[in-house]
């Protein structure tokens, strides 16, 4: 296999360029919320086409009912390599309050922002064209220094994530044959410090209920019933308090099948990276974990399933105080799946648990508000194996493989609708200020972030 | 002694405007626990002071920090008859839920339920202005009939019995010389069935107590915190499933010090009351005896405490669905107390159990809302002896002493503040519905109340 260091060379020559490119589309005021923007919106995406045209791509941008798509083909120099489709985003956040940004938005600048460390600033720099660009650069340096690709790539961009991507799962499914890979590689998370690179692995599934327990047909007196008559309150309190043990575990019948244990050496570099229980909630004004007992709380948040009550009412909760008895009280419970964890399973099982919890004078109501399966890259797969070791490889510190406790609705699409496993690998700080005033990309995330991608294109080829 | 027989026909003449009178008073919204009504409040007591001004009482509007009092004063016709006090109160609860009342709740009127029988309906008609007014139109009977009172007679009505009567205790010890009376007549409570009249011996009394539970210092999003960061409303929860053990009895530390048990042969006559749990709770929609096991509903109710949460709330509570971990919750608890339960103690002892339960990085907020022992009058006094004798005259059926589950804590500060003894009598029935959508009070509970106050005067003159 040929060595990748000319490739390597090529992207650090090319960088000047590379950030006037960037810099170019940055320029572009691809806001996809606001109607106003629209033809940016595809300004920004025929700029693509154009510059993967330039690259040797089949590019294209394909219309939809909201912004556009851009698609792009190119193959690779052998016949055998693998199939991979980069996911990014062109459209970007609105930039208000305008007066918080210590520079104009759509006017992208390098400062200097510490001895030697350099960010780029405007909007998108970060979210989410600096990190697309970092793949469109490593390409481009494969082309330049080799004059082929050592994997068949597919590309799609997306104009509508930052409002709904509501054309996303209608285009995935209309061109499905089309852009169907062997794996996606999703380039919109972060690093997990400046030094370390991460890969997020894991992502939490979600099953919301909503119950409502009845009592007496009407609101009663607490003088006259209180003693004798059934209290919803008290049944359904009596329910929330029975969903977790003494240990903070979730009581309901096979909960837990589909969550295996976070391997050893996974948990281990989670520990090194000295995300503490008083560094995490300390942020929030909290500093004792409150779930699983024994666990820290990045097992907690990215690796174990839990039970959540998001929300309850019943009875007189007005001001003063009101001797009732309440007809009814409901709450609203959402369960964070991991693993292989079956959400029609959780849910039946949580409604079998209340439903052995109603007295037989009294009633139960359920109500479903939505269920979707985690995600979980096997942490031995080949491709996060391979991914891990190439950005190790470009980084201070060793690549490490991190959960996420929420949901990125694209890679859940990816694996139903195309059968695709997700590489989600980003080069994005936690002060980035995606989403606010005086975003910035570090540029060191820009330059070794294309350096990432040579070394993963070539590490997966 | 003259015949009453005048004053009876009198209080018959004049059932359609004292209809109207009370109607008048029913359509005025004074809900004291609410601050939005405080107008209201005041122009109800207004609204009394002029009824009974009209009735030659020396009467007035008298201001407390919270919603006015109402006191009045009328002389008997003779300087050697008894001196009453009346005491009932013109507020009323709130009316939520507004969808649930088959009328407004503030525009009274008559309903022919079943032929021949005829309810009041409207906040207010049984709880307790219909109740109050009945005493008021028997003193007008009397002094329309006869131009005098048979008793000295003096009146105080409260505007806060529905929000924990905060003013009445300074009140009753700034005025106690003008209070003092030889016996209170306070008229805020039932007859057995609709045929049987009751006096009631045994009233619980009521501890109120609000809790918020603090944990972050903001709604957490429960994929990034959730299974990591406190909830307070599974700490509430907890606190609230642990109040009861399997038995239903209350957990608090020394609850039970003060309760004693019923009396063999006590319990035996109200078996005989036929009061089962099917036909009590059948009313409502139960059927199956919620609190301790073991007991009878006339004991669980009438002479056993108990802890009831009356409302509870926290986290999103509105249409569909939102995935947060809020920042509190909190809950509405009252206890009910027997025999010699210290409200103080009962209060303390849930507060330090509460507060075991919070954990260390999380907060408790308590908020008091009133308490009051219970009350137990002898069966073999004068008072209760006449006043059994005057009833039996008016109904189809002989009066009956009976227990209370509610309270009535005017009756303690009677007896400890002014040293009165009271008689509880009243024409409310359990389908009354007080506190409640639909809100009635029979025509015959107001007009043969009237007639009975009209006996209970004479009997005791």
């Amino acid at each position: 296999m040929a060595s990748i260091a000319p490739v390597l060379e090529r992207a650090d020559a090319n960088l000047p360029q590379s950030l006037e490119r960037l810099f170019d589309l940055v320029r572009i005021k691809s806001i996809s919320t606001d109607p106003a923007y629209k033809a940016e919106c595809r300004k920004a995406a025929e700029w693509l086409v154009a510059e993967l045209q330039a690259l040797g791509f089949e590019a294209s941008v394909r219309d939809t009912p909201g912004h556009p798509m851009v698609v792009a083909h190119h193959q690779a120099a052998t016949a055998n390599a693998p199939h991979l489709l980069f996911y990014g985003h062109y459209d970007v956040q609105p930039v208000d309050p305008l007066n918080l940004w210590e520079a104009p938005p759509f006017e992208p600048a390098v400062r200097e922002i510490a001895p030697g460390r350099k960010v780029l600033t405007g909007r998108g720099t970060s979210d989410d064209k600096g990190q697309l660009m970092t793949f469109v650069e490593a390409v481009r340096a494969y082309k330049e220094a080799r004059g082929a690709l050592p994997c068949r790539i597919t590309i799609l961009f997306e104009g509508e994530e930052e409002s709904g991507s509501h054309s996303l799962k209608p285009f995935l499914e209309a061109n499905a044959a089309e852009l169907k890979a062997d794996y996606a590689l999703i380039c919109d998370t972060g690093m997990w410090d400046r030094e370390t690179p991460a890969i997020s692995a894991g992502l939490r599934g979600l099953v919301g209920e909503e119950i409502v327990v009845r009592a007496a047909d009407r609101d009663l007196h607490s003088g006259l019933f209180g003693g004798a008559a059934a209290n919803p309150i008290h049944i359904l309190t009596g329910i929330l308090a029975g969903l977790h043990d003494e240990t903070g575990r979730v009581t309901l019948d096979n909960f837990y099948d589909g969550v295996e244990e976070t391997p050893a050496e996974i948990k281990a570099s989670w520990e090194k990276l000295g995300r503490t229980a008083e560094n995490f909630l300390g942020e929030v004004g909290l500093s004792i974990p409150a779930g699983e007992t024994g666990r820290s709380v990045l097992e907690l948040t990215w690796a174990r399933p839990t039970a959540e009550v998001n929300g309850i009412v019943g009875g007189y909760t007005g001001e003063g105080f009101k001797t009732v008895i309440a007809a009814e009280a409901s709450a609203k419970v959402s369960f964070r799946l991991v693993g292989n964890q079956d959400p029609a399973k959780v849910r039946e099982s949580f409604r079998a648990y209340v439903r052995s919890k109603i007295p037989a004078d009294c009633s139960v109501e359920f109500h479903e508000h939505g269920a979707s399966p985690a995600i979980h890259l096997p942490y031995d797969s080949e491709l996060l194996t391979r991914a891990k070791a190439a950005l190790s490889q470009e980084w201070p510190k060793p690549a490490i493989v991190i959960g996420m406790g929420g949901s990125i609705p694209i890679v859940g699409d990816f694996q139903k609708m195309l059968g695709m496993e997700s590489l989600l690998v980003g080069f994005g700080l936690a002060d980035d200020r995606i989403h606010s005033p005086n975003e910035k990309y570090e540029l060191q995330s820009f330059h070794k972030g294309i350096r990432s991608w040579i070394r993963i294109l070539d590490a997966l080829a």
